[in-house]
């Protein structure tokens, strides 16, 4: 029951004459190979290895596009397995056969731990609504159901897709749904998760770093010197904040839209139900979650997902800023700021020993590049809903997600790879902060502006150290300098 | 002592001969004109009525780019006012020349009350550490407070604009605390009451819709009822979580990077400085603001603000929202939907009655794409910080800045103009609902599904009411169909 | 030899004991799956049923981010197949051997064919450069050739994947090359086939419709008549502007980067390699190429990718307009403006008959708020390069091509699946024209504005039409009225 | 008659009392100061040395939104000149009397020379056609002329601002032309000049610097060398590539809207009045202009500026990158690369000579910033027409125009006060050059890469020189070392 990109576009045709004409010998094979599913429109031919019905069928053959990396991420997947599941339980209290909830909490089941993956083939760019997706995910559990309690696919009994799997729903206030218990998952289980990671390594580094004092650089000049450590500590507040921010976003992106139905009044549902689905789906993924307090905005907004990935925006460029620095002050291994070692992944040059090319800064910082990208496309889609529905939510959902994973992979593969590895070039450091003309600042108040102005001059124009210059004026002697010029006093404000 | 545009431009030369020849017809008029004014590249020739001195001016002939109205916001200039004074109170508190202290207190009063905005003249495309415009601030004040205790401008006796203005502070440092100053300033003050006051005027008039019963759309397309009330009260959610978020990244806005210096490190400046300046920048401004926790990520970086500006793009897709439904339920008068009546503002038409542009409207949507963009300019901005600085300063400065202005008037102007005076046109919307097919699910559950659906369908194909085609095929007489088909009861779930 | 996704992740492990434990429950097995290849960083296990070597598979285990739907985009990787067939012909010419050009050349094929896209497991998140996925090309190629000729799988021998296919070459010209021949590719045979196709088809309802004088709208507000084809002849107009638009930017995307090796020199290649390159990739695509005129900017910046996507960025904003133009014309069906009627592909509503959800159009404007996103991860991507490379290339790359393809499909969709069935309801269409009171404009000449707007308030005022009011204010009988009063005649300028 | 921003916002009352009673100490005063206007909706009192009418004075009123640098920027008002006058002169050829056109092209020769930019007061978020900037001109012209013509100002005799200023023209087609005139303008006679004065000093620095060999840079690592000439002639090509780019988008500014009227179809207006109009215009600006081959495009979508924006926004990254390689290569002055020493334009420091902060290239990146965020603005705003007219014009107008202003002025600045000054630190160049690795390369035919690879290990290990390495290695004598590498061979492709 394997499903494989290749024969994607076949399956779209939904038209098994065609497709047997070009991968079957026989119709003996073919009949095996599909089978009836019906909607209102009428027949559809379904792979018959496949639970989808027909409306699935039918938006794969009229939604032809982007092909299969653009179909909707397993996160949002997961997150029907759990809606359904949730569904399932609370329409038992309210009275549905309790056979048949137990049959789709299984196929919830499986939906949930990632195995039906393949039945879910619709892309992203289909009904704005994700309606399509949302009968996908009814038709695959309720044919699976079908399947536990031993009926036969297609045959939409003794479960059905609507009557019971969508039981109280509406694709209205699923949709939305589903995108942010998936989005909160990932954010808890997948992002934050990495984000601490990242934040806890620089952390060590910058303890670890500590000791090591080196020259500043503002404007990309030199300027006075701080630590290594110092400057590794403000990645960490980087992070300490991007970790902070994401759990502000959270607080909102908690509320569910479920039981607003079609338009938000919640017709066709029950008093309640919206406070137990939310309850319910806590349970299920132990994260916190509650009922919308509008569902008219839940349905046709998505405010909350856009602010969401305004946190996932500014992580973005802490990441371009962060990975930026370190590849800087990683180059090299002659010509560049040197500081830094980064550790050598892959072949950087195949001759060039010392040529580390910052390969993981550079995926990251691309990482950025699109999750920048992705906050232009959320706040647009997220600006056009209509009246009582907001028709851009798989793409929403689609750039969060994706988004979110990227930052997360992102984070794990640069701590791992990169940040672990960093190594403070000492000496190099070192010969850079004493070549250095901004340690004059500290003879201020020792020379006077002036006299301190004309040492550096002089080690400027003559290409001498600054302690040369000033000895040769005779300012001072070596002793003295070195007694008065101590970068480690330079490194907090005067008590 | 007036500062028009007209003349900016002679200005930049800073060459007081080729200003001369053409403004002024004698030399005698030329000394009175200007006076000398010195920094450590020399001398320079600034306005005799203006404050401001060498390195100003300098700034002026350098970057000459984009014109008056690229200048610094003017809460940008007040918030300089603010914090000179605060430093100044702290300074004296540390030992600095109370006289000197005072007066600069006073010439900084001068800058809060807006007194001084024409001195005040570079524009945000100037160094990108905003250096220049500290300096603008440190010469104002300085010759302010020299002015004030008799001296001569440009002598920098007794007052001198690094010794005593900008004592204890780097630009590095205070730039970054006027950009939050100004940003909290703003959004407190001008933001949030513009919001609240719009969230209030939406949610009166959800009240006063609250009995009328519409179609709703979804997919732009007739769906099942709600009350004018719940359409709006989805504006109210909007508003309501738009103050929340604002609220929210408040509390990293008002961190304050005061007490870096120049690298983060706080050399030059006092221990105790920066958390005492964020003390007295609270008092002196009525709110609420910390020191940073971190100064090199202060100064390094502008994440707060992309976060900030993470919650103005919110407000932007929400106001894009609301204004669109709007614009659309007021589309008419006869050929649109026509379901509000939107006030009449200005002469639509010199010979249509009824067409009421939705301008209003336009000029929200044209402040929520501007601020839209914004975001993106704020976000490449705040992504490129090098090393212990970033300098795109002034431009994420200028950005926030104008999208909080942009959506503080803007939401006043619509509430003003717009939302106060809508009213709904309840006829319209009576028969809009009564000639909708939608409300045939109601009868879901008393003719079943499929004789709902030959109803409907009847017509539909013949252009009648759904009581007509219902009672036409022998369903239910005119009195049932009354009585069971009433919008009013499909408005909430089930008990 | 088939590659399904849910295997990926194991793989990156490259570590064939692990895989083993989890997989495979003998080492016999285990030794079949697997076969070693080195680099200069050591061995590696490479599965025995794929073509790549180390580098790959190393790059695998080091940038495990975005998973599968992150690879690179096929277009790219048969673009590595044409020019690596195009490199090995022109370096037989320079005198490499015959044999080994052969046995690269129907490796290419295989590539060009798409038969080895699973052999191309790299994602874009990983070196800024493209390096590995060059090198993966390298292999796949090498390694096929290999195999043609007799030899063994990860011997480099007698096909070398540096020495020989990646010959004369560089990665940091080879990325950018094939970038721009995948863009060249697929604006010139996916896209603008497609963009063509719908104009065609706009056309003929442009035409079909031009009988049709309906209501214009300004600012949302009922305006004086057009015709239904003047209407779309406006759309016809932006997708012929959009076709010359993308024909305009082609003229840079022609020119390839080839022959600047790794900084632009061309060091290690030889002088007239670049010209051949481009004339042979023009020979084998059918498509103009032209050396870029200067090879330092071709790598080091992506601007013409840049301007490229601006193109793309047009369309997308065309299409948002007719995508949003149409699905409010097509509202309804009783309660929206009505005045088209769409082909309905699926089921819209169970029960409500006439409700045809625009799913067509939700999905092309979704496609457009994912094509202007990319617009900006595009800039800031191609704003980031640095000194003689810009390391942002995949990100571009995929970016450019995604946005082509969903273009592509887009158009293509819309076009077949709603443009080609649309339907004017010419009775509706009619009935909002006479209900209208902007046909009133055409008596000012006759009666002068002041009459008119005596006639057309009273209309409004009391909810008749501009007819039965302008007779009840006696100032024409009603045939006068239906003399004068004709919209063909308002739809042109005067003669 | 000088107008100060300071009394813009009481200007906006438009209530003679309220201003009265903070401004003026008499109501004889107050008389001299105010004038009555009116338009159909009543009237209203207009500052008496103001030109505008009861229409602007309205839109003050009701857009109080973002203050006077939110004002349409001075080209748009000019453009408005050219347009009155273009039409005036058509106008009179249709008859209309030469008296009253004579005296509308005289003020339109004013507005056109700038001499009335202060009596055009509304900001650009209004409504979104703009029709009240266009009778902001219509008043401003009119009575203008009225007063040449010896008439009493606001009595729309003998020149109406309507009935003759604005005959046979709409607000929606002739704010699309005033926003392609001055596009056009802008670009024409201000970016390209300034982009070509930039790339042709560019060229004299690529020109110089061509004999100076250094290191290249790719990933940030030492790369094989390239002269510093070639390096520049990469920016020198971004700029020819820019040029060409705008002028190619210039073929679809140039087309007029002018014509169409109200909705596109022309109605009001006379045959050929749009093909007049632009070649009048053509004349008056001394640019090629052609009417839009369909005005239903040309009011309902802005495509053409979205594409124009296109190619501004590639300038912007150009920009970028080459201000960013810039800053980096003249960082310093001892701890960074250092190989240029940009002009010293300002204090850097006031003690550390050499600190010459590169804030000609701040500016430029925080231009292209700004430049990239209104991509995303135009974009959204192009995007969103709706039927016969897109409503975003004003701020679409604005943001082509900011962008042209800051790219043509951040070019002029950075050519002007940073590249021509540029200068090549040949002796940090050449150190770095020999300190390299990377001229190991050469190495490779003599040596064999194993044993090229061991001298450059050991060099690096050791921390010596390659030639040190080589010669203590016993390959090659100090003597054939110097022979052979030799950096100039470096430069090419082999023959």
């Amino acid at each position: 029951m394997r499903f494989c990109p290749t024969v994607s576009r076949s399956l779209r045709t939904g038209n098994a004459k065609t497709l047997g004409s070009r991968h079957f010998s026989s119709s003996r094979l073919l009949m095996d190979k599909f089978r009836v599913e019906r909607d209102t429109f009428g027949e559809l031919q379904v792979p018959s290895d496949r639970y989808w019905g027909a409306q699935t069928q039918r938006s794969l053959q009229n939604f032809d596009i982007g092909g299969p990396t653009e179909r909707l991420p397993p996160p949002l997947i997961k997150a029907f397995g759990v809606l359904k599941k949730a569904a399932s339980i609370v329409n038992v209290e309210y009275g549905m056969d309790p056979k048949i909830g137990e049959a789709i909490q299984k196929a919830a089941d499986d939906v949930i731990a990632g195995k039906l993956v393949d039945h879910f083939p619709l892309v992203i760019f289909q009904t704005g609504s994700g309606t399509q997706s949302n009968m996908n995910a009814n038709e695959v559990m309720s044919n699976r159901a079908i399947e536990l309690l031993g009926g036969e696919l297609g045959s939409k009994n003794p479960v059905h897709p609507n009557d019971h799997v969508n039981k109280s729903q509406s694709s209205n206030d699923t949709f939305p749904t589903v995108m942010h218990i998936a989005v909160v998952t990932e954010m808890s289980n997948s992002l934050l998760p990495a984000l601490t990671e990242l934040r806890d390594v620089l952390q060590e580094k910058s303890k670890a770093f500590e000791h090591i004092i080196k020259i500043g650089r503002t404007h990309l000049q030199d300027a006075t010197p701080l630590t290594l450590g110092q400057e590794f500590s403000g990645y960490v507040q980087q992070l300490t904040n991007g970790i902070a921010r994401v759990n502000d976003v959270l607080s909102r992106v908690r509320c569910l839209a479920q039981g607003g139905t079609a338009v938000g009044t919640g017709l066709n549902t029950k008093k309640g139900f919206d406070v137990k689905i939310a309850a319910e789906v806590s349970k299920l993924t132990g994260l916190d979650f509650v009922t919308a307090p509008n569902k008219f905005e839940a349905l046709a907004t998505h405010d909350a997902l856009v602010e969401a990935h305004g946190a996932l925006n500014v992580l973005a460029c802490s990441f371009m800023k962060i990975a930026n620095d370190i590849r800087y002050l990683g180059s090299g291994p002659r010509c560049g700021l040197g500081e830094l070692a980064l550790p050598e992944n892959e072949p950087g040059s195949s001759i060039m020993p010392g040529k580390v090319n910052p390969t993981q800064c550079e995926a990251l910082t691309m990482v950025a590049a699109q999750v920048m990208g992705n906050q232009t496309t959320v706040s647009i889609a997220g600006a056009s809903g209509q009246f009582e529905l907001n028709v851009f939510k798989p793409v929403i959902a689609k750039s969060v997600l994706q988004s979110i994973r990227l930052l997360s992979d992102g984070a794990r593969s640069f701590t791992k790879n990169c940040v672990v590895g960093i190594q403070a070039n000492e000496k190099r450091i070192n010969t850079l902060l004493n070549e250095s003309l901004m340690l004059a600042t500290i003879l201020n108040s020792h020379l006077g502006y002036d006299n301190v102005a004309k040492c550096a001059k002089k080690a400027h124009k003559e290409g001498t150290t600054l302690k040369e210059a000033t000895v040769a004026l005779g300012f001072l002697t070596p002793e003295e300098f070195d007694e008065k010029v101590r970068p480690e006093l330079m490194l907090y404000p005067d008590n």
